[in-house]
């Protein structure tokens, strides 16, 4: 009887990171229309406050506030119209009390002027005179040079997610690139003579291909780039000529499938013999998960995993191993995760991290997590579950009515 | 004194949706590695049983389980070794009481067998004999024929948003292809003769251009495909050959900046002019974004948007006019919000929908929303945020310490 000596998550994630921390981080110059979802690789400062002219934030006339005290709907002042500040011009006014000048929204203040009435609350009256409907307060719709981001302040650091926001602010900075980190390139394989590929006719003891999709789904999900993807039949030398080239060409290589303990599961003898570091992690006290294996390369600085052939574990140990630890290379800050009180209870299994994919139910501003049971679940829970719950290791399982942390898939 | 009659988002939308919906949804076939976050444009049903033969879910043996009734780990019980199901191959074994044959995780269960025995509680002994070193329950480690998914059964709903767990789903089906929406396509036009393009020299009274980058951000964050993008000046005859020339090539046509009422706006005209509608909506009743703009042009079926100039409220209607009508289209199901506590009183706006950006920060399982305030916050406060929360237009606003759901961004 011969068991897995297996690790915990931690020291499996550690192991790897030890080792890609090794080489420095590829970083890539992108344009800001690619950069969605990419990962900050400097920190960015303000090269000029922003704004860098006292600008206005309506359409209307820039003003001295005192003229205006006492105005009102049905008492309107009155205010001589010295021109207008044309949009994208340097303002040439100086308006004095009793004075005005029209500044379109975004447009530059004029000098001594220290508010903006909205066009709406004036009314023309005459060529070079307004009336205004409104008490005006100092400052108002003004914004002061450098209120919205003082000059060499830090905008953005190191890090940072790119959603449209940032790449908003990225804009206002007048950059047209940005330095992010590189996409890590994945290869994926996938072993096992019962693999058909879609296309080919079903037989008895055959199954399609999942793992190759779900894990191209998946890498893409958290910014890998997939490179290629093989299938391979459970042949020792085959999948070993496969193995010694991709590790030339990519960052990971996933290997699914044949990293259990079967008179065919050869993944971890060859990892063993192509990596430099040999096995590293041949087991870990995750669930699902259990038979999965990391290797590194150092010679190409290739990350070799071998992840369990059920579609669930091998994505979640991909997320697990690949994602997070590079998450933690970039060191991206934690993404927004979604609270939910559990159905049941439900037991954490002795010794090992269990991660239980369940089903959100709202109801108000509640969630609930319903776990997704079945040994079955292979297929059809994938489809249902909206997240995972990771239940620890050394803990007593989690209560009904108990707060999780679901990590949404 | 002119106010703009205005909708609510709800008019609006409906409005957009009502000439959306007389033309069929786009739909086209891609490849599975290429759909992930794409909209399921079919229903998909099993085109067979999963699994379509009994399975084993574990290295081992396929047993009788009342064979093992009593065995434990001291007290091994002893089964006749008849050979071994390849993986990939049709069983072509019966295995009888006191039998045995050794399956792979994944292969076929022979006849007769109705449990596995994992490979770790077997141990070999002589040539054709293991030791059981553990009572196995009837069905354990098997998933029986359509257990995991029925022939014929519904298995994923026109309008899932396909994620790497439902991509494996299509891929256990055999699908190579499948059918979802394709993306709307997008121009971008950006207008005002402020604006400058990265690379500019900055000069006082100009801005580079942030609409363009942040609008294409949220278009291809909401599944949308950005074909082109402008920068036009503020001159009505520039922008009119542009808009008169994108119409033919788009689904919509976003147009930033321009849109209120000041002497150079001419967003308003020019879309009455062009469109087949007339103008549908001017003015929003949602705060920021009330200088808003839709109309729609039948004969080209384009969707025209005069978005505020306000890079905030420019993404924010993006999101309420394009990407909520066509979800709405599409029947794409709910996204999960995050819930949080609302960190002080927040006053809803007189009559309007009000928008508010939020931080977030997280105690334990809880959240707290933390409004983002300033009039200022056209940049910073985009790079603070981490979401939104609506504040309806006929609520009394949210009190501190209340719930309220967050839209993450």
């Amino acid at each position: 009887m011969h068991l897995l000596t297996v690790d915990t998550l931690e020291q499996a994630q550690n192991k790897i990171y030890s080792y890609l921390a090794k080489n420095e981080l590829k970083t890539e110059k992108i344009a800001l229309t690619q950069a969605f979802q990419y990962i900050l690789a400097e920190d960015i400062h303000a090269p000029f406050a922003v704004p860098h002219f006292r600008r206005s934030t309506v359409d209307g006339y820039a003003i001295h506030s005192l003229d205006t005290v006492g105005a009102g709907e049905s008492i309107p002042c009155f205010l001589k119209v010295l021109g207008a500040v044309e949009m994208g011009e340097e303002n040439r006014y100086t308006v004095k009390r009793g004075e005005c000048v029209y500044v379109p929204t975004g447009g530059m203040l004029p000098n001594g002027a220290d508010a903006m009435l909205m066009i709406e609350y004036a009314e023309k009256f005459g060529e070079n005179e307004i009336a205004c409907y409104q008490n005006v307060k100092h400052n108002q719709y003004v914004v002061d040079v450098g209120e919205d981001i003082p000059e060499k302040s830090l905008v953005l650091e190191k890090g940072t997610i790119l959603r449209p926001h940032e790449i908003g602010v990225l804009a206002s900075l007048g950059l047209a690139e940005v330095l992010v980190y590189a996409k890590p390139t994945v290869a994926i394989i996938s072993l096992g003579d019962e693999i058909l590929q879609a296309g080919e006719r079903l037989e008895a003891g055959k199954i399609y291909d999942v793992n190759t999709y779900g894990l191209y789904a998946q890498a893409v999900k958290f910014g890998f780039a997939v490179q290629e993807y093989h299938h391979v039949k459970d042949d020792r030398e085959a999948i070993c000529r496969i193995l010694e080239n991709v590790v030339h060409h990519v960052d990971i290589v996933c290997v699914s499938g044949g990293s259990s303990q079967g008179e065919k599961d050869f993944t971890a003898s060859l990892l063993a013999e192509i990596s430099t570091t040999g096995i590293l992690t041949h087991g870990i006290a995750v669930k699902p998960g259990k038979p999965t294996i990391t290797a590194y390369d150092e010679k190409n600085a290739c990350l070799l995993l071998g992840l369990p052939g059920h579609p669930v574990a091998a994505m979640l140990l991909f997320e697990l191993l690949a994602a997070q630890v590079y998450r933690k290379l970039w060191q991206v800050s934690p993404i927004v995760q979604i609270t939910a009180k559990m159905a049941c209870n439900f037991p954490s299994a002795d010794g090992r991290l269990t991660c239980q994919l369940v089903q959100l139910e709202r109801e108000g501003h509640e969630y609930t997590a319903i776990p997704i049971f079945g040994k079955s679940g292979v297929v059809s829970s994938l489809a249902k579950a909206q997240g995972y719950i990771l239940v620890g290791m050394n803990s007593e399982g989690v209560k009904k009515d108990e707060q999780v942390c679901v990590y949404l898939i």
